[in-house]
This record gives structure tokens, sequence and C-alpha cells, in this order.
């Protein structure tokens, strides 16, 4: 069995071909600037050279032609024929609150998907775009949507009822739905496997940190708390993202600094968070070369990241009564020690202890153990793959 | 030695005469609809009937005037001339960075705490006003300014930035400031005076819960993080104030439901908080009484109150690497065991264990403690006094 996994932006596609038996991508790929001028597909294959394609793309079906044009080409494809996609999984970001689980799509299901649009005006037109095209190009092939939203949809009303007039929540659906659900759930698994425990018995801790961040609290297995809200911009500080501020703020730099709304959303989601606060850019790599040179809003921005996902962890700890484990994924969840060090520091009151060599490594392995022998919380860090998760997902419905 | 606290709100004024031998307070009043038709002043002295003058009082020298001759008031008065008052203590919202201590006012100080208008439009021009008044009626008299901001100005960098553009705090003064430091640090004394400890010895967590809301982290008698911010609009849910929000909610009333920024800043100021969830009111009685009917919005909004409150709890512990102390104070901590058991239920983990029964008493003595006496972290339950202690921190500097 393999599965086709389809995740479409705006104007960018990233796609994963999953042989199901061993769980290992047989080819994955990005398509860039569809619908604009230098469209192009990079696709990689484990041992060979990448396979390149500069080609005019004017929308998201060429773009998915051309995909599947690459996954069955002679010489850099790898199957024979399309026929031999079982399945195709398409992430979709907003299920609202009809979707707790992943469903196979159908006419009810697309009009539902395109009621959201109203709550991710930025996110499900794409992805919609993205299942019409690959409906049109494989009419035969059944279809699952995978939501970011579903995971959390366990949280119980006093997490995700927002202090506002109910009437907000009742008409406009305002309240927290949160996002990245299948990283979330898919690192939890995969901390519980790596336990050798059953799912049902542990909390957990599930802290994805890479250019949006947000951190869940995962008890027996469901999503009780997570820091994203009602949109992605909610949380704790990200790459150019505020995550939660005062809300005054927002009202403040309408009034006062005569910003007008759109150019506010823009200063909050693209110019704050650690760009915003070191001045020095999004990447964290970056970040660190600024701190090796001593720059002090680097190091701020930094300080930033790692105490507010460590009043997280304080909160959810709360929230579950306990926690008995705690897993970093992402790019910087994953590559950056800096963060994870701050973010843990002091909380041996909780079982907490940090192996601060093994937290140091660079290498990341699957279930990699930062905690020390003796530490009560276990401390993973797992790189997450939403792209097996979405195809296992797929496989179930299918 | 007898100081006079005043308290100026836009059209009132509270004041309290204290005798600092005693730290009891001689008489206390309200003055109320200051330069508005049907003002009428309002002072009960200990062990008397109350005193109601009703008087036009064009503006709040008028009122002053009224307090002074209330008290020196031959039969309903406590002191026989206004020379028996050695100094005045006044409540001043916002001392921006300038002031973590409070100061004697000179003129220096008057022109610092105007420059902050900006910061506090709404309350630092009545406290203005109210210390020129006082100037002008008691030329002789020192005046001190006690700044509801100072005792936070002790948080580092990595709590008070947000995770904006740096130059919103550089230029602009956005930053977490925080509000009711004095009734934090009243009640972080308080109970290191009931645990017989220095106070540099503990981590308190001190939860102001009245009609406005805030959890401070005092680490060795200081302020090291608390959830107001900018503005007292932020932390946890409030009698009608949402709190902390995704900020992106903000936008989508303006461009969505089409309200104007005011509009916004009046429902997330007036219309949100347990008033907004419920549908029933601000006052705690109110909403007991809805419970007792079953009300499920009532009971949503004390579940998200104490959840909120719990949340914090946790993340200040994880801050202060443990915590030894927990206290309730204000109108909702001292009178609303519901809230208080919310909050603390399932936090064994670090060491709180609630004594129901005590919790569930009514009665608040000074320093009532609600933990059971296996309970390693102690919960006290303590009526806050604003203006003991601005009296006192008077006092400390005439």
């Amino acid at each position: 069995m393999k599965v086709l996994v389809i995740n479409c932006g705006s104007s960018s596609l990233k796609y994963q071909l999953i042989d199901m038996t061993t769980e290992e991508a047989l080819a994955e790929g990005l398509v860039e600037r569809i619908g604009i001028q230098g469209s192009i597909l990079t696709q990689k294959v484990k041992g060979r050279d990448k396979y390149i394609v500069e080609n005019p793309l004017k929308d998201h079906q060429d773009a998915i032609e051309l995909v599947l044009n690459s996954l069955v080409h002679e010489k850099f494809g790898v199957i024979k024929s399309m026929d031999e996609i079982s399945a195709v999984g398409h992430r979709v970001v907003h299920g609202g609150e009809k979707y707790s689980q992943s469903v196979l799509v159908d006419e009810e299901v697309m009009k539902n998907i395109e009621e959201f649009i109203k709550l991710a005006p930025l996110h499900n037109p794409p992805n919609i775009i993205g299942i019409k095209a690959c409906q049109k190009l494989m009419p035969n092939t059944p279809m699952v949507c995978v939501f970011d939203t579903a995971f959390h949809q366990t949280m119980p009303e006093k997490a995700y009822v927002y202090p506002l007039s109910y009437e907000y929540y009742e008409n406009d659906h305002i309240r927290r739905y949160g996002f990245h659900g299948t990283s979330h759930k898919y690192v939890a698994n995969k901390v519980a496997e790596t336990m050798k425990k059953d799912i049902k018995d542990l909390k957990i801790i599930t802290c994805h940190l890479g250019n949006g961040v947000s951190v869940t609290a995962v008890d027996g297995g469901k999503s009780i708390d997570t820091t994203m809200g009602f949109t992605p911009l909610a949380g704790t500080i990200m790459g150019s993202r505020c995550g939660d501020i005062d809300p005054a703020i927002v009202m403040y730099l309408v009034k006062e600094k005569g910003y007008n709304i759109d150019e506010v959303n823009e200063i909050l989601n693209k110019k704050s968070g650690i760009l915003g606060v070191s001045g020095v850019g999004t990447d964290f790599r970056d970040i660190r070369s600024a701190m090796g040179e001593n720059n002090k809003r680097a190091i701020l921005a930094t300080d930033i990241f790692g105490y507010q996902i460590k009043k997280q962890i304080g909160a959810y700890a709360a929230v579950m009564g306990g926690v008995d484990a705690i897993v970093f994924t992402a790019g910087i969840g994953e590559h950056a020690p800096e963060v994870r060090i701050r973010a843990l520091t002091g909380l041996e009151f909780i079982g907490i202890k940090l192996d601060t060599t093994k937290n140091d490594s660079h290498e990341v392995g699957d279930g990699m153990l930062i905690s020390a022998e003796d530490s009560g919380v276990k401390v993973y860090v797992i790189p997450t793959n939403e792209e097996l998760m979405i195809a296992k997902e797929t496989l179930a419905l299918v």
C-alpha cells in the first residue's frame, strides 16, 4: 500500500509518497511558485540526486499533474503507474468543531471545509484547491482530510471558551481550536511507544517548536489544552508571531500609533516574535550566531522563548495533576538545546532533571532521551512526522 | 502619627485616616459623584453610625475639603485639627519604569506622573487632581505617591518584554508593567509574618481576585512575574474583563464584526469576563446563586476562573522552581471557596493539599490557613489592606 500525502499552501505544495509497509517515504517533494513566474518542483528520493523541474504551472492542478508525472517518471520516479497510489491524504488546517477525526472526502465534507474558510481564510482555500485538483486527476482514488484542529477537539469547555461575551462563541464560533494537532498526536504516541506504556496511562506535554510554536497537554492520549487559540497567532513567542499579548496592545497600536487593522495584523504575524525582539531573524541558527557574538537582544529572545515554554510546562503539569513525559519536536524543539535548557532548568521540584550533555548533543534520533537517568519525568526529543501521521490516518479510513 | 490615605477615581474618592501606632483606620470613607449632581460622602467610624453628607461638589478640591471637614467634625470627626495629619499617602496607578518605590511628591515627581498619563489615561489624571487638591488645602503636609506598578519593577526582562518588535518597548514603552502591586506586596509580607519566616527565603504566589484579577510570583519578596500587563486588561478572567485572549480576536472583531476600536475596547473591558461568559453579572454572589440553580454558563464562568488561576499557579511555581505558600485575597479571593477549590484541586504533585472544610468556611481571618496540616505548600486567605500598605510606605518616607 502506498499513500500520497499532499499539503497545499497558497503558492506551494509539499508531498510525500509513503510505503505503508515500511512507513518510509519513497519520495518527497516540494512545488514552489505555483501560478507565479519561475515555478519549480524539487523531488528527493533516498540515495539519488535531486530531481528538479522548472516548468510554468498556472495552478494547483498543473502542480499536482507534475507531481504525479514526477512520481511515475521513467528515470526519476518511484512507481510505475498512478494506480499504485491507494489513497491520498490531504492536510486541511481547519475542521471547525465538526471534525475531531480524519474523514473520507465526500460532497458534505467539501461543503463543510468550505464553510470553515471564514475561520482559516489563508489556509483552507489552498487545501480545498488541492483536493479538487487531485479529484480531477485521480477520480477513482479515495481521498482523506486530516485536520490540524481535530486532535484538540477533546479539550474541555473551560479550556476552549474565551472569557468573552458567550454570543461570540455561540454565533461566531470564536473559541480556542488549537493547531499542529497531527504533530502533537504523532509525537505523543511516539513517546508512549518509546516508553513502552499505554498512552492512556500517560500525562504528556508536547512542545512543537518550529516557526510556529504550540504546546499541548496530552492526558491519556487526548489533548486537553493547547497554546494556539482561535488562530495560530496565539500562544508563546514564535519565529515572527507574538503569541499571547495584552489585547489592549492591539488597540493601542491602532489608537495611538495610527496603524490600521491590516497593518497591525502584519506587525503581529510577520514582524514580532524572535525576529522582532532580536532584530536578527526568524531562523534560530542566526539567533545562535548572534548569541555567540553576545548580541543582547538575541539572548533576550532566547530567554523569552525558554521562559514562556517553562511557564506552559508548569501550567499544563498543573491542569493534568502532574506530568510523566515532555517531548520537544520541530525545528527549534529538535535542534535548539539553548531553548530546551532554559525551559527545563529549575523544574526539579516536579521531577524534571535534564542530562545537560545529552541535551547539548545536536544529534536527533527517534525518541532521544535528554533527561537524566534518575529524572522522574522523561524528556524526549522526537522528530515530528506529520506526513506519516497523515498517511496512517488515511490508511485507517480506506 | 496619623496618615491620611487618598485614592482618587475620576468621579469618586476613597480615603482612610490611619493611626500608625495601632495600624487601625480611625475613619474610612467614600465620596461619590464628584462633579456630578447628587454628590455624597459616606464616612464610617468603628462603633458609630455612618456619617452621610449630601452636598454639591464641583471638583476634587471640594471633595477633599469635605473629607477634611468630616474628619475634624465636632460630632462625627475623629481628630481635632488637620494638624494631626502627619502625611498624606496617594495611590497612583502608573509609575512607569521610573518608580520602583514610593516617593515623596515634588515638582519632578508631578511632571513624571503627568507624563505617564499616556500609559494610564483613565487612572493617572484623577490621581494627579487629588494630589494637587490636597497640596492646596494642606500646603505644609508632606505627600507621598504609592504606585500600583512599583512592586513589579523587579521583574526580569524576559518576563516584561513582549514578543513584539523591540522598538515598541524602546520608543513607546509598551511592556508588562503589572498592577495591584500594593496589594500583592501587602499580602506577601503578611504571609511571611504569619509563617514567621523571612520573606527573602520564601516563594509565594499571590492571587488578588477582585473585580480586577492579578496573580503574582513573589520570589524572595520580589515580584518576578505578574499576569496583568501593559494594561489591567491582561491576565486571567475578571469580573467584566477578558484577560489574555488570542490577539487575533481583537482584529476579527474589527474586520469581521465591524466594530470600531472604541467599541472593541468597551466589549473587552466591560462586557466580557464572568459577566460575558455567565450572562449573569460581575458580582460573584450572583454567580453563586445562579450556580445553585444549575445555570450552566455560571458554572462555566466559575470553571474558567478556577482553571485559569490553576494554570498561573503552575506557571509561577515553574518559574520560581517551586512554591512555599499561596495566598488568596480581595473580594473573590477572600469569599469564593468555589473558585479556590477549582484552582487548587489536583495540585498534590507540587505539595498542595487543601483542607476542604476550612476552604468552605466563609469566615475570613487575618492569615486564615486553608491548606491541610500536612500540606507542603501553605495556602492562606488574607484580606488585603492596600490603604494600610500605602500608609506604611508614606510613614517610611516622611
